[in-house]
């Protein structure tokens, strides 16, 4: 098997120009497209439609491809967009392949590995749950395995996308009696982000199934994985599941590393990432090694007490430009300046996905 | 001489508890301090009234503590605020003291130095001229003079600050037939920018009084200086000068440096101005020797060829958070994930100030 | 005793020019100034600092005139301000003046009536229960004594003002084991509101005192009251509460009418208002009898259920603008409209102020 | 020929189900649609996609139901979206059909006739020139032809979208010696707009030919159209052109009538506008009458001298909100009250489009 990973960027949400050169060209055949991964110039909220332009962007192009519907891709393919490509940030998506007819390695080197599954639909009254937590922990192990992935050491980054209650479904739900960890979808949403983080947890081995406790979601930021990275949004019912990592029997010439970000400059963290992949660039945004670097993922959050470094920062404060988007920016900027390139996914609502106040970043190069 | 830096950070705009404080304690006196420097929590745009809050704040602490009316403060210290702590900034402001009957110093090693300078308030038909660049370069010429520094390769940094035409004053202007550079109060504060900027530039040696063509203003990026950094508002109507360098006779622990930044992403440049103080710290964000920076300037701009390391940034397509706050963010973020530190001065509008879509970074520093 | 009501604008929250003026040149005692409520251009969200400013600009103002300290004005007036000056609105503040020494009046007719009154400063635990709502009623119908009125039928508008828990005092108060309705600034300056307006409702004899029920609280917006505006903010601590009404015994020529507004589409309301004060003006914004209005007062909300008329807004999803904002503009653009003037002071956060999805208008007026 | 309106919202700028219904309830025909007027949630500004999404699920849902190619239909209808719904405004669409197939009306009255022409596409060197006014009234003349319209009285309002330079086709223009009105994009679409409300006033004779003075773009806004209403965007080359007046030999039941507002209070010319279609309302956002209201078109503009009825306004100084997303929201809020209903086009941009600081509105009504 051999997976690869294929970066392009667009003029606008709409324009998906690049990726139709790569398939007419050859570099991508479309039918091994497991996921997308990428980052649209909305404001990253619940306004933000750009999202879902370019998934339909996507879907329509990849169907004319395939001679499909439209339909039929959206269930062959993982869409993760997030919105906001705040400061120096460059709108792109990152399309990864996966080829299961490729000859076996002659090595025995770990290269990167892909592995995908869904959860269930989860009930209104699951969201946010135990349940929902196991749901999301059945559905890594399962990515894992397709992946071909043992130790649970392998896995570097786990990217789970799931769904939350629509105003409707929760009047719905209510209506019948069912008790919710919350109605109101923007807080469902973070409920899911966090299913997905002890989902993550739990199945890598972080944590005990019996010991993921409600009573610690949101209330126990010391509780995290540095491997989860979970989004939320209404265009999906199911939690789907990514899982990255770096296994045998995979030909390709790409691995993964990870690192966590002890908080919102902590610069040594990316620093740590390139390391793992032997690239030496300690202060030098043009350092020759740079340039193996094929995608970056990072998670991140405005520190929930006010402060960075025991400094007072304004983002909770501001009425004009969202938390999340300042943050954005900010640890853009930051990991833009070391890796000397701006096409880098950030994303922010990281409960329990890194330290509180930081987030983690993963990075997926080429070997030498 | 002495020079000293004291830096503070306040709650909102209006709280200067911590300088009152530090006067309180004799750590600060009141009657020595040249100019303060700082960012405020506002958009730093047009309607950003955070500065002037602060100003009017700081004005009454000094008015009551030296027991004059809060006029003559106006008159004695030179405020240079900049609005917008996108991101991880922290609202904070930095004092800068000079006590001028401190006993020469024991060695000949250069030390921070300050000096000062008013041009006289230019007309509004000077605004943006020839004119009015020979007016800003002899202004620093008097400040070098102040601050003892013979040799321009000392000057470090020189902050001006410049008024610029309000639309009653440009109405006026016209109607008595004079020929401005611009009319708009937004674009005449671009013209001071620059004007300050090739003032500095003329001062420094870096180009000839008669080599200055009204016709390069914003027309030759390629023409611009690493030691400049110029804000304009309707707040002054003369231009404020202030020069930072290192100069013997001068007694303190404090040494400044700077360094251009090449690009948005230059985190070289950071480090090369760390490597002058001595400061080894390159992808450690917690080395120890960080805490020995009392004092961070940095400007900066958005590329105007939308373009960052040859990919596409949005920052000045995006309808709903300005190009400059976006900048700050990213700049901000970059250059506190390299010092470990939140309290940065990051000002945009960096014409001729810099290279383009780069700006510089400057440092002062306590010696080991 | 004559009230009399002066209309101010202003170039910058901290351009006190006009009412400096009107003191020179006698029209304005500043001795007799009660009250000061505004509309100032900032976000009107909580780092909305434009506020606070022309608070200080004021008090510098009337300190120097009264020949007093800064901080006996702010206990001499009461400053109501409201950020935000979104579409055509104008920044400005109405001053009211009490004269209790003018010579009681000729005839019987009711005139305006103004009477001010202070609760004491409520513990942490008391904000938002019970207790806060006896204590806002006794404030009203003290100040209701102070303003003669008898007859709870002639008070037209109640505007409170009152504090909230910071987050420092909520950590102390929950230290010390105290039960707070919210430990979040936010959420406690909304029930501070909730608080108030039933403190109105209680004092006007709208529900009985022992009918309050907290679990009503947000709950139960079909219990309003069309005559309270109550706005919250860290800059006070007890609660200040101005009675505006009609009442025998005042001399000027001012009047004061109130009605609700069912939606904020309800331009009926706000020519019932009119009709009320004998303004003949039923769709001309330019009618002559417009003239004679002196101050506009208004409480709006965008739609809790997201409804206006039973079309979607998109007001609560807009991560780019606040909520608050985008009804401001759009009803202070239909009551300037109507009333062909922007100088109208409006106020979001109407909890229980007014119909849900409304607010209430109140307009005094010169008589014939 | 007959030609209906129907007025369709959705649910986020990718929802077209409402049309989908009417389509499959057999309430719209498909091929009969020439024009989709509509607004979406974006911000209305460069950066909004809002715009182009709607247009993609649009030419998807029609392309499915013609049997068509998805370009085909862009070819058949005219799209014209404005970004933004302010306030209280609602996210809707109106579908415009024409049936030519309609037996002729029995009587001789006037009734809606819409009508619609193509220039062809400019180079650009003629945007925003003569030429470019010339190409537009040739085409509003061949579109009064196919609407039948001979009195150019009939005619009440011209929707033109016209496209623009982009930053390519500027540099080659510029490349080979061209010579523009300008080279930056967004002013480029105000040159657009401004050459479209020139070309309507040459077509209806409101200005001759010759009388076109490019001297007057921007300078003159004495010069202004009342029924011309220009759209620009990257998203056109040539521009379209639709005529909407009313004419016999058409048979619908709907009917359209349209006054000038002279400034962003001019609740008056609401009213003027009602009261030609015979709707008494005057005060009454409930008046029975307005039941009959099909279809509102509004176009304004934040007043270009910072006044409105000589009082400040502080859209032009706003940094967090675009003046033009100010001005939507009030003029939308009070055209709102009056018709009580949400469902409004309001249009920015309204350069030559009305008097300054002021603009148009345009109502279709159903016939009693």
């Amino acid at each position: 098997m051999r997976a690869t990973v294929h970066r392009f960027t667009m003029r606008d949400p709409g324009d998906v120009s690049q990726l139709a050169d790569a398939i007419e060209a050859g570099t991508v055949d479309p039918a091994t497209i497991v996921a997308v991964i990428g980052k649209t110039e909305g404001n990253g909220l619940v306004n933000d439609f750009t999202r879902g332009y370019l998934v339909l962007s996507l879907k329509l192009l990849l169907a004319a491809r395939l001679g499909v519907a439209p339909d039929a891709v959206a269930r062959a393919v993982i869409f993760v967009f997030s919105g906001g490509t705040e400061g120096v940030l460059t709108p792109h998506y990152t399309v990864f392949c996966v080829d299961r007819t490729a000859a076996p390695p002659a090595s025995s080197e770990k290269r990167l590995a892909i592995g995908r599954a869904f959860t269930p639909v989860p009930a209104p009254e699951q969201i946010g749950t135990r349940a929902h937590v196991a749901m999301v922990a059945d559905a890594v192990r399962r990515a894992m395995a397709e992946a071909g992935i043992v130790d649970a050491a392998d896995v570097q980054f786990v990217q789970v996308k799931g769904g939350c209650v629509t105003t409707e479904a929760a009047q719905a739900a209510l209506a019948r009696g069912a008790r919710l960890a919350s109605s109101d979808p923007n807080k469902s949403m973070a409920y899911t982000r966090v299913a997905g983080a002890f989902g993550v947890m739990q199945a890598l081995g972080e944590i005990a199934a019996d010991a993921v406790d409600e009573a610690a979601f949101f209330a126990r930021p010391d509780l995290w994985c540095g491997r989860a990275s979970v989004s939320s949004g209404i265009e999906v019912a199911e939690n789907e599941v990514v899982v990255f990592g770096n296994a045998p029997g995979w030909s390709s010439r790409f691995v993964i590393a990870q690192h966590t970000m002890d908080d919102a400059l902590d610069i040594n963290g990316v620093y740590a990432c390139l390391d793992k992949l032997g690239i030496a660039a300690r202060g030098d945004s043009r350092a020759p090694g740079l340039e193996r670097v094929a995608c970056a993922l990072v998670k991140c959050e405005p520190d929930a007490r006010g402060l960075v470094r025991g400094q007072r920062h304004t983002m909770w404060q501001d009425g004009d430009i969202n938390a999340q988007r300042h943050i954005r920016g900010a640890v853009g900027g930051l990991v833009a300046g070391v890796l000397g390139d701006t096409r880098i996914f950030v994303s922010g609502g990281a409960e329990h996905q890194g330290p509180p106040g930081g987030g983690l970043v993963a990075l997926i190069a080429r070997t030498d």
